[in-house]
């Protein structure tokens, strides 16, 4: 029997997706389990989106242009034209989700071996593009008492090399929430041209700010026009995970002609998703302040509830639908197993993600688990509790020494 | 400015689509294009397809399992039952289009640096693919004499080395449209077997077999299941490349361990492929009995039009919806372009695909087009009647001597 490659076997298993079988045996003794595990928001999809599907009058679903439908990026520029950020279409290259953003972006710019620095926690999957494309992730670690802040320029300094060719950032951040303020992103600006490197940013949950607080995004930044490589996707922000539609964006010519070869040899985006993303744009406003005022909500509701049980510690995250906590236990793999296949409160359990996933080294994440809210008020209050019951009974309970926190 | 990687300098960009900025010239002059240079068919899309399509009702678009719609995948194990080839669900990983299986095939079994043997002319996208995995292609040359048959084994004995991982065929093939057999494909298992190489194959013209040839799969091989490895596709199957709906099949469950974890990193197909998909295995046979009879009508017209003009030999193929053919011209690139730029007759021309991107050195295909035949009848009489002409009075017509139209 032939080998599978190194690649294949060193390729991560998805570390959110690790407990699902202990799920699966929890749900199949009649348990109640609320998931804030994953980011699969239960916010409806825009009717604007689904009416251009329902719409769909085409004889032959033809590829579209490998960049993209015209019309569509044409639309999508305005869009990000609205949120002061300069493109036209020739600097779009749609693209099958932000995950291919990030997988072609990281072919384009980095040669195998390159290195590329990472604030961590960071989302769990980049370990699986860097190891597709032979890179090597080089994490700088931000910590839960600064509430993920970005982490001291003097950090990044000491871990560049002569074999550093990017750093990339999540903002507002998936696992933490952190949202980067401008001065932050101004101190990254200089590091980036001394160094000469590229500044990938993940900006997927750009609606998802809130307390009045400026979202700033990389392509504000003038005069790192050649550097700056933006990955968007319309998953989170239109609640459309399953369109697959997303967007490598850059004025850097060379990057996009390089881009738009790999876009070429997969030869197209979804026309389906497409048709659905080009609708979105039209999405009234009224939608995002009701998602905003609808996540403000969940999120204090979650983090008040943490805060509030004894041991834990939540920093109030100000992007995205996440936040971290640090809860008394031993092990948060241990523990996110145990709730699942030991634990129940009035019938019901509690499905996290360890933050183990979330780190370059799982000892890091050892105390902290990741909790997305996406599931309505009530169904947080009563997931709250279960975590609550669960902290009060679990064997390997703990108390978390600072540097042991922090470690 | 950063720079870009090698591989995406390296990265070779599509020659099905390299003459596009001519032909945009050539309609903006009101000359009418006969587009038989891409695999773009214009036979519908079956309506059950468009149907699930139009009457999808959910509330939120999410992702779906990472390895497909478990309804989809159970279904599709169901058509490939149909097909002869014993497989089930857990056997089956849904891809977003044929592209993305062979990404994943080639990442999941090759290290950087392996090689694999593929038949020449082969599908102009394989180089892109191995590019990004840092896959070596060895070619094996076909010769259109023998309408590009399975190459004789010693020619694959000769270009196996201790690197060689595996071999891809694609059958029935583009860009040849040569259908192997079921004793070319049992003289390809030996060697597969001698040198323990996984056997990957490219079935996506599957349902395209003509003249009551038998098709026969890799995956009817015995005692082979744990080398070979289906890439599929319904983009040509239902008329639908643009759903970017595909599939990797195999018995090794190693293999398809390692490919769930490439898939899990991109978090899921295409959700409304998916479904478009699920309700295409209701297409009924009635379909396919049209659209063969159609193709095949295609194919006479267009080989026996060929073979009639001077200095033009066809071999007439038994599958898939290409033709090569040897043209009387110094060059088929610069014909091509000539045949944009600078020829018209009734206001009409031709775009063919210049066979040079279909070999890896392109001198090989200096005299050989490739022709999809992917036009109603009365269109492909007009452009077979364009070329004719254009042939006659083009500068760089020459007499293609036997030993340099094989070179």
């Amino acid at each position: 029997m032939p080998k599978i490659s190194d690649k294949g076997l060193n390729m991560p298993p998805s570390p959110i997706r690790k407990l699902v079988p202990y799920a699966e045996a929890a749900k199949k003794r009649g348990i109640q389990i609320y998931h804030l595990n994953i980011g699969q928001p239960d916010i409806h999809t825009p009717e604007v989106m689904m009416n251009a599907i329902r719409n769909i009058d085409l004889k032959v679903v033809e590829y579209s242009h490998s960049a993209g439908i015209e019309s569509y990026r044409k639309k999508l520029a305005g869009y990000y034209q609205k949120n002061n950020i300069n493109v036209d279409f020739s600097d779009i290259i749609i693209t099958t989700g932000g995950s291919e953003a990030i997988e072609i972006g990281m072919m384009a710019c980095l040669n195998p071996g390159d290195e590329i620095i990472v604030p961590e926690p960071y989302y769990a999957n980049y370990n699986g593009f860097s190891t597709q494309a032979s890179v090597i992730v080089k994490p700088i670690a931000s910590t839960i008492e600064s509430g993920f802040a970005l982490p001291p320029i003097s950090e990044f300094e000491k871990a560049i090399t002569p074999r550093t060719k990017a750093i990339l950032i999540c903002n507002p951040s998936n696992p933490t929430g952190y949202l980067y303020s401008k001065e932050e992103l101004m101190v990254l600006k200089e590091l980036v041209i001394k160094h000469d490197l590229f500044l990938f940013a993940d900006e997927v949950y750009r609606e998802f700010c809130y307390d009045g607080k400026e979202y700033f995004s990389v392509m504000h930044l003038e005069g790192l026009e050649q550097n700056v490589v933006l990955m968007d996707s319309i998953s989170k922000r239109y609640s459309a995970c399953g369109a697959r539609i997303g967007a490598i964006v850059s004025k850097n010519k060379e990057v996009m002609a390089a881009a738009l070869k790999f876009a070429q040899a997969r030869l197209s985006p979804p026309t389906f998703g497409q048709i659905a993303a080009e609708a979105a744009i039209d999405t009234p406003d009224s939608y995002f302040e009701e998602v905003i005022k609808e996540y403000v909500g969940r999120r204090d509701l979650v983090v008040s509830a943490l805060n509030k049980m004894d041991g834990v510690f939540c920093p109030k995250p100000s992007g995205a639908f996440y936040c971290m906590a640090q809860l008394p236990v031993d092990d948060a793999d241990r523990f996110c197993q145990w709730l699942l296949e030991e634990f129940s409160f009035e019938g019901q359990t509690v499905m996290l993600a360890p933050a183990t996933g979330f780190y370059s080294k799982p000892e890091l994440g050892r105390h902290q688990v990741r909790i997305a809210y996406v599931l309505k008020p009530e169904s947080l209050t009563n997931a709250m509790k279960c975590l609550e019951e669960a902290l009060k009974v679990y064997p390997g309970r703990t108390v978390i020494a600072k540097e042991s926190a922090t470690a």
